[in-house]
């Protein structure tokens, strides 16, 4: 069908170039270990190397798929086994071909009419995964909730807080403005997407209130009682609150039944971040980490973090999705149709900010499907165990010490040479190329943080890590003692 | 590198698979005109069809690739050559091949550092398509302003309205919440995302002012200025406008100079949404659509519509880099690092909702190459070349009237039967599978919607388009006079 006018490739040459795209990516994952994980260019030396100006006539596509090696230089390989900074954002090869199908479909599934098949096999793969993961029954759309695939957890807290906002003021802040009296509560550690959020929706910083941690970082649901009482007194309306299983700096879990208690009691909102720490839930022993989120009215975890689902794929839940519907529903005439108008479907756009969106359950399914439950679950243990080893060798030496409780595959840590040591200590690190971490600042000390998290990174891969950490360190205080 | 362990997909399965996914999209599109283009399935016919549980174990890709064939009743053939509904969201074989790239790369460009090149070939690409576009030399990164890649024109909107509900509060309502004095206009044809920007930012709806439109469907600016001036004597703060190149309705195009002098004057940030139309000026004979945008604030078009590239990818410009990024930016501890701190880079995550981002640009930079300048422009006149042909037709049959200028590729027309008639006769043509056209409502009007902007649409299925219409028109006649 694709004919050679109007300069489209035929399917023919799409065969033959798309082969080649595929063998470029997997050559590329056979020698991935061959580039400095994080990228070594300095500002403008990719763009500089860009021609200044478009082509008139178009090109042949050999030619710019060879140049996607020149950019390899600029490229920071969120796929190498080394790769343990951040929080990881895996992938896997069903993930990839599922993301090239979703592309060759070119969906958008803004309205269940715009193809059916877009939203049933989102519902019903969150749905699948509610089991997988054992969250509340009331997260399914087979009853009042249901789960939206989301491109990142700050949309999602987003959508939450909107229609926490609706919800609380009888969904008047839509029609005559934010009500400024509502109020927000994270902890000190919380995501800097909440900030954001609270900004977006026009309530201000000034009612974001970031409640104390434990000694361990977790949410005080002491203090978010008190905090939450002299806002009701100072005649302000306690509204939402969020709650991180696995939170950014550390890992910390928030202690989800206690502040489940307090926002039942004092008729606040629940949301529940475990962007990261969520998959560990496929694996029942990690399912304590959840213990309260019956307690929730939303919740999101980021398949596209640590369950080799490429991003962007982040499942959010909502107990009540009338509520959310209600808040982001805007219906113009040339949206209309018969299947909205029955009630009987679900529209996706009524779920979120953008109108338009992509086929992005496939992903879902094939890694689910290729992988089945025991796959992901091998993983999500594999890991664990691994950053378990890290933090043993961590513990046992005399240089350094661990910086958190480290329960699942985030292990902080810091050499005991210091605030400048450590920072030193990381940059020697990123700059060698063998391997890539980031830091965080935990009861003001400058600490490192090792994920892992990556889909393949084994053993040998953490060990030498460990080695390359103790010996840049030894050359670091070798030089200081100098 | 992949070995066989944790289930993963070995790096010579992934060549295998691979190729067999790039089969499936070729031989799809191949036999794309044998599937009824709107899909004729039930509410949750798809679904019935899925396992209820998912599996154990993993599955043979093989298997799960076979299942996407189960899901095709259930697709919307938004790829099809007989896809004239709403706006288009076309692609193209280089589009598709470079987001399988990306997804291969699986890098996530929060920050300049977390992959340079994945923010730098984005910001040089879209300085490319202002000289591409012959947009205002303002919106390129070289000087004050820049171009970031949105998910979609509502998010882009989003963060304009965002970027200016703080500068004209001096920076205070992140910090005090919403100030709901602010007041944004648009015409009564704006995209509903402009009504749920307005909402999520805390303004209220009741803040919106859809200004009445001239005889072809353009924002009257008298009368814009005459709200204006209301506005500011009732104690309010004019804000925000947002002007249309090409509305969904009817692709009517707001008079940008005289708005935009309007706005200079008044001290009003201007926004101009061409979703759909900006494409056009791809082409020089079409940039009178644009003659006024010098006087705009922010503008955006959507590759992913009109220019071959896949769905998600908006391009959004700022004239002033410095007010977004003042607006968006939150920057917690575990994201700072040296280049950041330099000033010396572009940090994207300062320019959108998310904090994460997946390589986008790849897309773009892929579909101007392959096609160049030449070969874009050749489609864009192709479209318009049919859609005025179809235009013409209509204007030319005793049976139908036009009911929008079509300036470009959006017919809007109606057979004289009467509402009733249109809407059956709508219903008829999608259920005959043959094509898909949608509606609107003009002039309290019920008239259908035929858009010309599918990658593979050719002189033949225009031509097959208008005969169905015909003879399904002349069929349902008879049926109402017996």
């Amino acid at each position: 069908m694709l004919e050679k006018k109007n300069f489209n490739m035929t399917t023919d040459e799409f065969r033959h170039h798309g082969r080649a795209v595929i063998d470029w990516i997997a050559d590329y994952y056979d020698t991935i270990e061959s580039f400095p994980v994080l990228s070594q260019v300095q500002p403008n030396e990719i763009r500089s190397s860009l021609p200044a100006e478009p082509p008139h006539q178009g090109e042949k596509f050999e030619n710019i798929l060879k140049d996607v090696d020149s950019l390899l230089p600029g490229i920071t390989h969120w796929q190498s086994p080394n790769f343990f900074a951040y929080f990881p954002a895996n992938t896997s090869g069903p993930s990839i071909l599922a993301e090239l199908l979703s592309a060759g479909l070119g969906v958008q599934g803004m309205l269940w009419s715009t193809s059916p098949a877009c939203t049933e096999l989102e519902t019903h793969v969150l749905d699948w995964l509610v089991n997988m993961l054992g969250l509340p029954e009331k997260f399914k759309s087979t009853g009042k909730g249901g789960g939206v695939i989301q491109d990142s957890a700050s949309s999602a807290v987003l959508c939450a807080l909107l229609a926490a906002r609706e919800q609380s003021t009888n969904y008047e802040s839509n029609e005559k403005g934010c009500d400024q009296h509502l109020v927000v509560y994270a902890s000190t550690q919380t995501h800097s997407s909440i900030e954001k959020a609270v900004k977006i929706v026009g309530l201000g910083k000034q009612n974001l209130r970031l409640i104390q941690v434990d000694e361990d970082f977790a949410l005080r649901p002491d203090k978010l009682l008190l905090q939450i009482k002299k806002d009701r007194q100072d005649g302000l309306i306690p509204c939402f609150v969020v709650a991180t299983v696995g939170t950014t700096s550390s890992n910390a879990i928030d202690p989800l039944s206690e502040i489940g208690n307090i926002c039942r009691e004092e008729n606040l909102w629940l949301h529940v971040d475990s962007a990261m720490s969520g998959t560990a839930a496929l694996c029942p022993e990690y399912r304590y980490l959840n213990a309260g989120l019956d307690l929730a009215d939303s919740y999101c975890f980021n398949p596209h973090k640590w369950m080799l689902t490429n991003f962007d794929c982040d499942c959010f839940y909502v107990a009540n999705r009338a509520i959310l519907n209600k808040t982001l529903k805007v219906l113009p005439e040339y949206l209309r149709n018969k299947a909205t108008e029955s009630g009987d479907v679900i529209d996706y756009s009524d779920w979120e900010i953008p109108l338009g969106r992509r086929f992005r359950s496939l992903k879902l399914w094939f890694v689910i499907r290729y992988y089945g439950i025991e796959g992901l679950q091998q993983h999500i243990r594999h890991h664990i165990k691994m950053a378990q080893d890290f933090a043993g060798w961590i513990d046992d030496s005399e240089h350094f010490e661990l910086a958190n409780l480290a329960p699942l595959n985030l292990v902080c840590f810091k050499h005991l040479g210091g605030d400048s040591f450590n920072q030193h200590l990381l940059e020697r690190l990123n700059q060698s190329g063998h391997l890539f971490l980031t830091h965080t600042i935990l009861n003001g000390q400058y600490v490192l943080r090792f994920c892992v998290g990556q889909t393949h990174t084994e053993e040998r891969h953490v060990k030498q890590a460990w080695l390359h950490i103790q010996e840049t360190a030894a050359k670091l205080e070798n030089i200081l003692q100098e």
